[in-house]
């Protein structure tokens, strides 16, 4: 029999006055966690720096762009030294929701050949340890309020260390082509010339929904599942009142990435819209340290779960 | 600067007065083949049967209930001379679209332990063969007007192997929670006290869009991405007709899971319901052999692509 009302942990917003903030230890289930293990302190994920590499933590690429050009004559006479140095080449890889159980086989195929590895805040350290010890480590991490990059400078060294023939790594939290900014990157990449592959990975949705017991669709009761932002960018209230409107689908689960921020006037719009005030949602934040609440919150509302 | 118009390949319906069918070798990518290499001729994955294991092929299984019997016989004789024997569990696994590059970590881990299988018939041969040898494989695909078991069959099943003291691994295509009746599963299985875990998989949308080069998300373009099925089976027609009049939203992406049978009605419907007839759309069918096409082609109206 299906469940369609949801357990405790998943009341309505309604009867709490607003969503509930389930801070779940995300990845409780024998299957092994879905958050890193051992988050480390600093603002950025941490490893240790693999000898005669840079290191990942923010300080060690943030603001250095010397060791930018090191790497960069470093890794150009590595390829020149190549019989028949060839081309460098980029691929965007998905890593998932964080636990490297959730990596694909090619995920860790193309960590163990990379020459640089650009990485996100949302990469975890226990993924971070899976790459190749001699491959170059730059955190390119953005986070509100402080961005060790720009979108354009990520784009730029991409380019550049591509031209220098490497093997480049960039290494994203969840799927490069779900809310991150994987089409900018790619397209920027092709329009250069340099050849480019997106490797996908779990996103947070299913990610979240395996681990909750979450069918994000479900014959008869769920015939889609819509995934948004609440992180409105361009438009601003406008644009996310437009997307509300249309998010409204009693047939639907809606999952809002990045929707910590606007919770509370996206759940009153969604009523305002339509949806059942009894729709159970779930809101969750993933409980890395390196991570602030506000950029992975994942909210859920779902029509159906199963018994956890 | 990010093409809005889309590749050749990628025509809009107007202009070709219906939806192209691109019917990529999906997986053409120097990554790797997305689709099965090899397929079989047969109405099911085939692998070689591994010595003293029943086999995959929908002969082996499909009309064959004493092997059940037997195997639930051998089974049971293996759990009681565990020491300690223990409660057998149930893991249910997406494979993603085909490509073995694509599974999990945790999905190998999974199939090198597993006592027996049940794989459906989106399960890729490729990814069969990664099974561990002496695991016992029980083919359940399902197809349009031809079910080698239904589904509560499927679930008695699972129950059954379960109840042996097996650790049963139940494959799906893509993942288990989108459009793969993961639910029902998980709901009846907990329902009866079982174990049951749930590993997600790259669902078709993500592998397709990395491999064709479409962001599901964009800024500014596609603030959001839906994924709904094509095959309306209860509601029918009344219930497409509700769920296309929700799906029209010029800042998504739409993704049509099982939509080829629906597919002229679907985009006369998106564009009466107000979609831009120019929106440029996709249908790859993917190109296993053993599938029909119905089943999973995936349409694809995107707002934007890269170059491809």
């Amino acid at each position: 029999m299906l469940r369609q009302s949801c357990e405790p942990q998943m009341q309505t917003f309604v009867e709490s006055g607003q969503l509930i903030r389930a801070f779940l230890p995300v990845g409780a289930s024998r299957l092994g966690p879905l958050r890193a293990r051992g988050p480390c302190r600093s603002g950025a994920p941490c490893r240790a720096k693999p000898e005669g590499a840079l290191g990942g933590n923010t300080g060690g690429v943030a603001d250095s762009a010397p060791d930018i050009e090191g790497m960069l004559r470093l890794l150009s006479g590595r390829a020149d030294r190549r019989e028949g140095a060839r081309a460098g080449r980029v691929y965007l890889v998905g890593t998932g929701p964080g636990d490297p159980g959730l990596l694909t086989m090619r995920a860790v195929e193309l960590m163990r050949l990379a020459d640089v590895v650009l990485y996100d805040r949302l990469v975890s350290n226990d993924i971070l340890q899976l790459v190749n010890p001699g491959a170059r480590m730059v955190y390119v991490g953005k986070q509100r309020g402080f961005h060790t990059r720009t979108q354009d400078q990520i784009q730029e060294l991409l380019e550049q260390f591509a031209d220098s023939g490497s093997t480049v790594l960039r290494l994203k939290g969840g799927d490069p082509y779900v809310f991150g900014r994987g089409g900018e990157e790619v397209d920027f990449l092709r329009e250069k010339g340099i050849t480019v592959h997106c490797v996908p990975g779990i996103t947070a949705a299913s990610g979240i929904a395996a681990e909750l017991g979450i069918p994000l669709t479900h014959r008869g009761v769920a015939t889609s599942v819509r995934f948004l932002t609440g992180h409105s960018r361009e438009g601003g209230q406008e644009e996310l009142d437009e997307t509300i409107a249309k998010s409204v689908d009693p047939k639907a689960t809606l999952v809002v990435y990045m929707g910590l921020q606007t919770m509370p006037c996206l759940a009153a719009k969604l009523v305002e819209g339509g949806l059942d005030a009894r729709t159970p949602s779930v809101a969750v934040r993933f409980s890395l340290e390196i991570v602030s609440s506000e950029d992975v919150c994942l909210l859920v509302f779902c029509r159906c779960c199963c018994s956890l």
